[in-house]
């Protein structure tokens, strides 16, 4: 992402603030201050934050221990106002803002800064920076699209891997050290998360590792995901099967890849979202497997791994070209087995690409 | 920690917020949840919040997708309140509150979660928890002290094999990948941080790594921490000099040496926090490099790596036994070089233990 892209991000930002009432935007560390600055700050308890005001020029607020890391970040073409120790930041913060009527801060912002803004703003009103970001990070352009089939192609490669490391008598978090360290290996710069669900442990959707062995028969749920040094996600899900899977499983399975597969074709400018849901739910119940679907169909995806879109019923806002998501259906029989297919898509302008390209079918290794 | 000391523990935050005059605590996914619940919970978008009324039960309120993690982690022993895709967890979180005067969030809840229960409270007024959580979690139990002994000792064994990675010719990130392996392979769960800083980077007290190639007679800075199957962190630095180092860059370190030491035997219950900084600081600036110590002397830990008590000039609160924190007092010449010597240590009954054992001289490699 290039200075100047980051720059026109700040004015479309802006721009929304001020269709919004809102007067200026707070943001501390964490996927809306990369977005904007390309400064990928840690959250501390020391308090950083950029102050975008909607008719002034924006300013970034930080401690003087993290003004070299600042100021070699992307952030450098920004004007810089640094606090000592034992200053106060927050006033300081509030001193750049005046009085204003209204203030946008990150969604993710800490409590504990916002209740301090709150307490130095009174009778300003504060809304989620969702409001105005939400809907722009949604919407990716081309170099993010770009950088987010480089993190799909990144996890493909782990998934290549799998076949080797799923072995019977070993246990799910053998395999997770190995995945943790082929998701390094791979280009990525963390491991975001890595569930390796097993036997009945699949029928857990966020099960993440256990301590148990894995057996003959048994389905594998391994959906995994990190960061690439662009700051971009990846996130994808196979299911394996150590050798000749239960016949229940197998029957499950293959109802589940044809949801997904539609679920995927479903995908255009201007479907509504939760369609997308509801025609990977409708093959699911059809096959009478409805109720062992028990999550929505898929998130959004970018610089976080769950953010807008998400496809859920409810979720009425059409689909745009730029916008990446997952399209995850999955089927869980508590005490038994489950099954999950990940793939990372985009909406083209005429319909959709998939980032992930790992074959679909429940693969016996 | 057992499943009595963490009700314990509920019971000593409910008698601190009828203290405070806060009806309920809520907590999110995060630190504070983890060591009143054992739940070590991912924060999503997606609702978590346990409910700690001060009159009343407990209730721990999941998504549906994370009630199988809920119930089998060590918070098993809550009651449970499941809401599911399309419902509003803001709303359910409310309606189990009443008409609160006053409750208390997690410091670390996400400003999107705060807003939306401030909006489903009109008139409640909301306070950050670490009013009620910070003097509890930083006096440290017996059970605690072990657990961060156990981080010390971890971090402890991958100092010990930084002689062998610290090459001439390697670049500071491949310092780093054997950092981050080693950091796993001893016992930690996750990594939190590596600073590998190396010649001028070590001016730079919180610089991550670089590209930059390691020189005979570089300083490193070496400051790396991870969290425990605990949830206890380590965090330890050490500097190191590649040969020879500039008779500068040594006659500084030996200065920094003895200003930790004294800053350690500082250490004692009743001893006000800001002193220890002020120990340290003496000692520096009567050898003329005051303004070359650019931050605080420490920070308490637990499951956290920063939490209070923070060693740093204001803060007048006695020491107590039990508190657990870092003393880590550095020397940093800009555009030259830096250097950090960092143990952590527990305030005992009568003065203080270090937890970190690894030498404190600079040694050559």
């Amino acid at each position: 992402m290039s200075a100047a892209a980051r720059k026109a991000r700040r004015e479309r930002v802006r721009q929304a603030a001020r269709e919004h009432g809102v007067d200026a935007v707070l943001l501390t560390p964490g996927p809306d201050l990369r977005y904007l600055t390309g400064y990928d700050a840690i959250p501390l308890e020391r308090l950083t934050c950029l102050v975008l005001p909607v008719d002034d020029e924006p300013v970034l607020v930080v401690p003087a221990l993290e003004e070299p890391a600042a100021v070699a970040s992307p952030a450098a073409d920004l004007p810089v106002r640094v606090w000592q120790e034992a200053d106060d930041p927050v006033a300081l913060v509030a001193g750049l803002l005046g009085r204003p009527e209204r203030v946008a801060v990150a969604d993710q912002m800490w409590a504990e800064k916002l209740l301090a803004l709150q307490a130095a703003l009174p009778g300003t009103d504060v809304v989620a920076g969702g409001l105005l970001l939400a809907p722009l990070r949604a919407r990716k352009d081309a170099a993010e699209v770009e950088a987010l089939t480089e993190a799909a192609a990144a996890i493909d490669e782990v998934h290549a891997q799998l076949g080797r490391w799923l072995r019977v008598g070993r246990t799910e978090r053998d395999v997770a050290v190995d995945v943790e360290r082929a998701i390094l290996a791979t280009g990525h710069v963390r491991v975001d998360f890595v569930i390796v669900a097993s036997g009945p442990n699949g029928a857990s959707p966020h099960h993440a590792v256990s301590d148990r062995v894995l057996h003959a028969g048994d389905t594998v749920v391994v959906d995994i995901g990190g960061e690439m040094p662009s700051g971009y996600r990846s996130d994808s899900t196979r299911t394996y099967a150590l050798g000749r899977p239960d016949p229940q499983a197998a029957e499950e399975y293959a109802v589940l890849q044809a949801a997904q597969d539609a679920a995927v074709r479903a995908v255009a400018p201007g479907v509504p979202a939760q369609q997308v849901d509801a025609v990977a739910r409708g093959v699911i119940e059809a096959a009478g497997y409805g109720e062992l679907f028990v999550h929505r169909t898929g998130h959004g995806i970018g610089v976080q791994t769950h953010e807008h879109p998400y496809l859920v019923a409810g979720n009425s806002e059409p689909l745009e070209p730029g916008m990446a998501f997952s399209v995850e259906p999955g089927i869980y029989r508590p005490g038994r087995h489950g099954a999950r297919i990940e793939d990372i898509v985009v909406v083209t302008d005429s319909g959709v690409a998939r980032l992930n390209h790992r074959p679909r079918d429940l693969v016996e290794v």
